[in-house]
């Protein structure tokens, strides 16, 4: 099936906030085996709206429309679609006594217009709004289905888990074809390198393809498949997945939504090990990492913020000698900070990162974006020399993910440096 | 002038990336007096970019494209363009000199596929790549205004700047018109009062309009205004943001890209005090969300994560008879780690956080989601009880969102808890 995807909102056309909506949609469109090729942006403009959904109709046979069903008079996503489908808009009681729950379970008075959210094109299915007032719903015209869901992220993903899923699972049973996709992670290697290794294999065959991203410093090749169904698309993908292997899979170190973070703190709990860090530049970020995976207190005993010169003595033992000569940020520091995050914390790795993020604060051989990184373990450190693009936020974010793969790469070494 | 912004990439129908280029380019033509009042994606698909191309110039009087101006075989929005538009592809000298130099410069050999990036379509105004390969261009065809811009971000950022915004400066002499925003920030208020409190203004002017939007705890009231030149759209701002302000004054902090620890950083060197910060859920997030502003240093000292009971204990002085009486999840320990953050860093004010991020560790009485702010300030602390909601990662966001709330409003209220 061919479909594509509507967001409502001016704060989206202002680019006030990212179509992240639409991101999260195609994703999960693609589980259910609908192709989408094609996004838009409108704002909360009935004429705009209306001409847009003409054409939508025309070409696709899954519309998947979110935002302006909210209460305001700015909201006008679910009449206009009622009066462009010639369907009209009645009241569902279910919806209304939900709203009605809502608000009182708050303690809150329900507005006027919140009523109208109530309102839903006659013979479309509704669908729960468990987490908001909005309930979104979906109407079938000429074969096309049209999904109509709310704005706010939390409220969008968990209504089309729970309904839009099975919803389409039902209409689907039988005729299933699926799209499927793989990522691959690899670090240490560079664009020109991944175009060298695998140029052959992004001449796509009609049911499959390559791509790759680089983020973060990290490369991402994704792998996309279509079958008759998950099996098909899934054998496709190992077959790709193995080629590719083949040739880079030393740089390889995750798929799908592996994060560095996440397998640190694996590799981390088989070996019973605590991890503490000592930050200067990254300000916390590296710390704020590692405890983004949840259940992080099992490897992460805590750290240190060593921001000032003082915080490098006081807390890690980075002498005024060492600061003196070689500066705070050095090898020298970076190595004592690492050992005094695991000497001082009471974890058995160490790993600290000392830099300058800018955009001021360079000196002589000492640029922005110069960062050491420091690891220390068993009375032993080793400390790597890098120097980071970009702004303020994109330096601390790269040392800090460098960071982690730091430690990755001792603890899937059997801890070597 | 009416315009949209297109993006090709199949990485954005795929869901991989979000379109944060649009919503950068959406703020930025706004400066220039285009309105943009549509985003489209699609593939890197000739077929679908022709069609909404040959859509686009029936509609729009300014085109933004972005993408797809890569060396692989993918990337074909240059010639799809030259195409739909009749007009021929000729090398451009100065953009082959240039990629030639880019990769000479980091000493990798160029290949053969960059050759095709200087390629331009004939008559085009080229915009020069300062952090990239490929080069931008400018061609009017008809009257209408398509610019071609890059992908990558930080690439597209940067030709924006030095090259579509002197352009468009020299073409709109004369025929000034513009569209400003400002947009308000408030913390402490909700949505049913904002709506109250505001809603005659929501019925806009022509104009000028007001919308808002929830964003990380906080509210951002957006004024658009559309006047002929920048005084009279600013003046028309000024009018409703008095009348705003006059409503809900008390709750305003900032203002635009004010965040609120520049806030914090802002007062902090004025009062000539430094922080320290104690974090354990949150586990270094607050520390970083301070030091990503510039010369943080100033006002910065450090701090310690205590994401452990013996880290609580050792680095921030929280007895063991706390921790057994009441938890590391209490007022008492997270006025002690506000305290120890202070004087164990020789910082005047030391701010903590401790709470349970989820999604386990929840216990009687402890929910997921409870989380205690502590500040401490000559020899007195303070602290508040807070009640999150949403995944992990948005619960460590507000608590560290709301703990920099908690030092502004103490530095803002003449250091009164």
């Amino acid at each position: 099936m061919q479909g594509e995807i509507i967001a409502v909102g001016s704060e989206l056309l202002l680019g006030q906030i990212a179509n992240t909506n639409a991101a999260y949609l195609s994703r999960q469109a693609a589980l259910l085996g609908v192709d989408i090729f094609r996004h838009t942006v409108v704002g909360d403009n009935k004429d705009r709206l209306r001409q847009l959904l003409i054409e939508a109709l025309s070409r696709s046979e899954v519309i998947l429309i979110t935002g302006g069903l909210g209460p305001t008079k700015d909201d006008i996503t679910r009449e206009t679609i009622a009066e462009t489908l010639g369907i009209p808009l009645i009241e569902d009681e279910t919806s209304l006594l939900h709203i009605r729950q809502f608000f009182q379970q708050r303690g809150i008075a329900m507005s006027q217009n919140n009523q109208k959210q109530a309102m839903i094109p006659q013979g479309a299915v509704v669908l729960r709004n468990p987490s908001g007032t909005a309930p979104g719903f979906v109407v079938e015209k000429d074969g096309k289905e049209i999904v109509v869901l709310p704005g706010p992220p939390s409220e969008l993903r968990m209504m089309f888990e729970n309904s839009v899923v099975p919803y389409f699972k039902e209409k689907c049973q039988g005729e299933e074809k699926v799209i499927l996709s793989r990522i691959l992670k690899f670090w240490g290697i560079g664009e020109s390198k991944i175009d060298e290794a695998l140029s052959d294999l992004f001449e796509a065959g009609s049911n499959h393809s390559i791509a790759y991203l680089f983020q973060n410093c990290e490369v991402q090749v994704r792998i996309t498949a279509k079958g008759k169904n998950s099996n098909e698309a899934l054998r496709m993908i190992a077959g790709v997945e193995k080629i590719i292997r083949a040739r880079i899979g030393k740089y390889l170190f995750g798929a799908d939504d592996d994060t560095v973070a996440e397998i640190v703190g694996r590799e981390l709990k088989e070996q019973k090990m605590k991890i503490a860090v000592a930050e200067s530049c990254t300000g916390g970020l590296l710390g704020s990492l590692i405890t983004d995976t949840p259940g992080s207190s099992e490897f992460f005993e805590g750290g240190f913020i060593t921001y000032s010169n003082d915080a490098k003595q006081s807390m890690v033992g980075v002498s005024k000698k060492t600061i003196g000569e070689y500066g705070p940020v050095s090898q020298e520091a970076a190595a004592k900070m690492a050992e005094g995050a695991a000497k001082n914390s009471g974890a058995q790795i160490g790993i600290s990162i000392t830099g300058i993020a800018g955009p001021g604060g360079s000196e002589k051989d000492k640029p922005v974006g110069l960062v050491y990184i420091g690891l220390y373990w068993k009375g032993k450190t080793y400390v790597e020399k890098h120097l980071f693009m970009g702004s303020r936020e994109r330096i601390k974010y790269s040392a800090a993910i460098t960071a982690l793969h730091v430690v990755r790469k001792f603890l899937q070494s059997g801890n070597h440096f």
